[in-house]
C-alpha cells in the first residue's frame, strides 16, 4: 500500500476535499454567465479576506507575480524605494525592485530577526522621497511575522506607498488593509487560502489609482489598469485559471463562513502547540517563541544532525513533507507550516514524525513528550 | 434538472475525465520527489509536443504571459520588430511590443485574411535590422491558420528571431519547432492540450540562449534564464500551479499515446465536417473554406440575425457555449472551436444547436441538413 502523505510545508498546503472536488468540475468558459457568478462572489470574498473596500486584483500566477506587479505598476527606473528585509522573501522584494531599475534602500536584518517600526521610520527620514516601502508580513523563510500595522504607521509620514507581501499570512494572521493604511497587499492561493497554487492577488488602494500613481515601467500581463478595467465588468484581461478560481471561491466560502477571527485563533493556537511540543522534546526554536509566530515554526536541529537529512528521511520513510531551511539556514533548521486546512492532529503528526526521525538519526528524544505537550497546550488554549 | 453544458469555444476547452480526476488529487509539494517525477515527465512530453530538443519553459500564467516573456526577454527599448497581424491576437503582439518600447513594423492584414510569406520577406527587406518577427499560427479571432513554416522560412535570411503564438494551435495542427527554425513558440494549457487554463509554455531555441540574445528590459517572474536554470534541476523558480502540472501531464500522455499525427488528422476532419455542415444549412463561412482551418470555424450569421443574440440564446436555452466574434466582428460572426477533447458528435451537437437557435431567431433553415452533412463528411474522411 502506498504510504499516506502529509503536506506540512509553508506552502503549498493541503486543501479541503470540497476544494479538490470543485477543481474536478467540468471546465466552464470564463465569459459565460455561470463562471461570472462564481467570479463575482470570489472577488467580493477576497475583499472581505483582505478587509478592504478596494478591488483585489486577481492574477493567474504564483504570488511572486503579484509582487512583481506592485513594483512594475508603482515604480519607474531610478525611483528610490525602501525594502525591509529579514529573510528570503524580503530579499525577493529587493531583487525585483533592482530588476526594475529602482534605487533600493535596504533596512536589512539578520535572518530570524523581527523588523522594528523605529528602524523603518529612521530609514525613511534619511531617504529623500521614497516612492514605496516594501514589507513582508510573514517571512516564510524564518517564521517571523512582522508587525505590519506598526510598520505601515511608521511609513505613513513619508508619503511612500506601503506594499506588503502577505502571501503566507493572509487568512492566517490579522491583516487590515484599509484600517492599517496598506496601499498594496499581495497574496497567493496556496497558503492559508486553502487552494492549490496558481492564483495571486494584489489589493490596490484608492490612493494608488490616481494617475500620478502609475510608473513608466513596461508591463502587460500584470498591468493593474487593464486588470481592474476587466474586473469591474466581471471580465478578465486574459483567460484566468478558471478551475482554480472556482476552487478558491469554495475555499474562501469555508473560511468566511467559519469567520476570519476563528481562523486567526486557530493559527495562533496551532503555532503555540507546535512551539511547546518542539521545546518539550528538547529542541531549540529558530522562529520567535511567542504567539506572533502563527504561520510557520522554524526549529533548529540538534547539534550534529543535518536538517536536510531529517527532512528527506521524514518524506521518504514516513510520507511527511516538512520544509528545510532556505539559503544559509539550509541543513540547520527545518520548518513546520501550520497554515490553512490544518488542525491539532496535524501538529501531533508532524511532531510525532520529527520525534521518530530524530531518534533514528541518533538524537536522544523522550518518546511522546512532544505530542503530549502539543495536545495539552491545545486543550488549555481551546478552553479560553 | 440542470441543463447539460457544452463548451465549444476556442478555449478554454472541455478536458477529459482523467484530467479532471488528476486535478482533484491531493496537493503535493513542488519540491517533493513525487512531484518532481511528474514534472520531469511533463517537461519531456512538452518537448515532444513542440517537436524540439530545446527546453520548453513552463509558466503559471495564461498564454499571454508566455507571449510577454518573449518580448521582455528578447527585446530592448528601441528594438525594431516586425509583427504579422491579421486579427486580435496578432494585434496583441503589437501591443506588448509597444509596451516594451519596441519600434513595431506591422505587416497588417484585414481580419480574416491569411498572411503571405512574400509580404513578410518584403517587409524584412525594407526593415533595417529587425530584432524579431512575431507570428500567430492560429488566429483564434478569425479561424485562419497561417503557414508558419513558410513565414519562418521567409524570415530566416533577415536573422531576426522568429517568435510564434501557437497558443490555440499546438497539438491541433502541425508545429515543427526545430525543423521549421522557430526560435520561440508560445502555448497555453487550455486549448488542444486538454487542460484547464493556467499554464503557459515557451520553447526557446539554442540560438536565443546566447548572451547577446538577452534584452535589457526589466523582468522577473517571466525571466527565461531563471526559469531555465530552475527547470534544468527539475526545480521551479516560483511555486508552480502543481495541480495543473499534474493534470497537464495526464493530458499530454493521452495525446502522445494516441500520437500527434492522429490528433492533427482528427482536427482536420472535424474542421471539414463543421464547415460542410455550416454550408449545408446555407451559412457563409468567415474562416477559410479549406483544411487549414482545423482549429476554429468562424461563421457569418444570416442577414438580420445578430451573432450576440444567437450565442446568448444557445448558452441560456441549450447550455451550448459558442464564441461571439471579437471586436469589429462582434455580432457578425460566431465561432465554433473544435479543439482538443472533441469528436464528431460534438460537431453535430454544435451544428444542431445553431440550427435550432437560428430557426428560433427567424432564419429559414432546413431541419437536420447540417448534422447530416457533418456526419457524412466525417464518415467519408475517416474512411480514407
Amino acid at each position: 500500500m502506498a504510504a499516506k502523505r502529509y503536506l506540512f510545508t509553508p506552502g503549498p498546503t493541503t486543501v479541503p476535499p470540497e476544494v479538490l472536488a470543485a477543481l474536478a468540475e467540468p471546465v466552464v468558459h470564463h465569459r459565460g454567465s455561470d463562471f461570472r457568478a462564481v467570479y463575482q462572489e470570489c472577488l467580493q470574498r477576497l475583499k472581505q479576506i483582505f478587509r478592504t473596500s478596494s478591488e483585489v486584483l486577481l492574477f493567474t500566477a504564483s504570488g511572486t507575480g503579484a509582487m512583481e506587479s506592485a513594483v512594475a505598476n508603482l515604480c519607474s527606473p531610478g525611483n528610490r524605494v525602501v525594502v525591509v528585509s529579514a529573510g528570503s522573501f524580503g530579499e525577493r522584494w529587493a531583487q525585483i525592485a533592482e530588476r526594475y531599475g529602482c534605487e533600493v534602500v535596504p533596512v536589512r536584518y539578520e535572518w530570524g530577526e523581527t523588523p522594528a517600526a523605529d528602524d523603518l521610520a529612521a530609514a525613511l527620514r534619511d531617504t529623500n522621497g521614497a516612492r514605496a516601502v516594501f514589507l513582508t508580513q510573514s517571512e516564510t523563510s524564518t517564521g517571523v511575522v512582522a508587525d505590519v500595522q506598526a510598520l505601515a504607521a511608521a511609513a505613513r509620514p513619508s508619503g511612500a506607498h506601503v506594499v506588503v507581501d502577505a502571501i503566507s499570512s493572509v487568512g492566517a494572521v490579522p491583516l487590515e488593509v484599509d484600517a492599517w493604511g496598506i496601499d498594496v497587499a499581495c497574496a497567493g492561493s496556496q497558503k492559508a487560502l486553502m487552494t492549490p497554487p496558481g492564483l495571486a492577488m494584489a489589493s490596490v488602494s484608492d490612493a494608488v489609482w490616481a494617475p500620478e500613481g502609475r510608473s513608466s515601467s513596461p508591463r502587460y500581463y500584470f498591468d493593474w489598469d487593464r486588470t481592474r478595467r476587466a474586473q469591474e465588468q466581471l471580465d478578465s484581461a486574459f483567460t484566468p485559471a478558471t478551475s482554480l478560481v472556482v476552487a478558491l471561491n469554495v475555499a474562501l466560502g469555508l473560511i468566511l463562513d467559519a469567520g476570519l477571527e476563528q481562523a486567526f485563533e486557530r493559527h495562533r493556537l496551532l503555532g503555540r502547540a507546535c512551539r511547546e511540543g518542539a521545546k518539550a522534546m528538547g529542541l531549540e526554536l529558530f522562529s520567535p517563541d511567542d504567539d506572533s509566530a502563527a504561520v510557520v515554526t522554524a526549529i533548529k536541529t540538534p547539534e550534529g544532525i543535518d536538517a536536510t537529512e531529517l527532512v528527506s528521511l521524514l518524506r521518504d520513510r514516513y510520507g511527511v513533507q516538512l520544509a528545510n531551511g532556505q539559503a544559509q539556514l539550509k541543513g540547520k533548521v527545518f520548518r513546520i507550516g501550520h497554515i490553512g486546512y490544518y488542525d491539532v492532529f496535524d501538529i501531533a503528526t508532524a511532531l510525532g514524525a520529527v520525534e521518530l526521525g530524530l531518534a533514528e538519526l541518533g538524537a536522544d528524544i523522550e518518546r511522546g513528550v512532544a505530542v503530549t505537550k502539543a495536545l495539552d497546550v491545545f486543550a488549555e488554549g481551546a478552553k479560553v
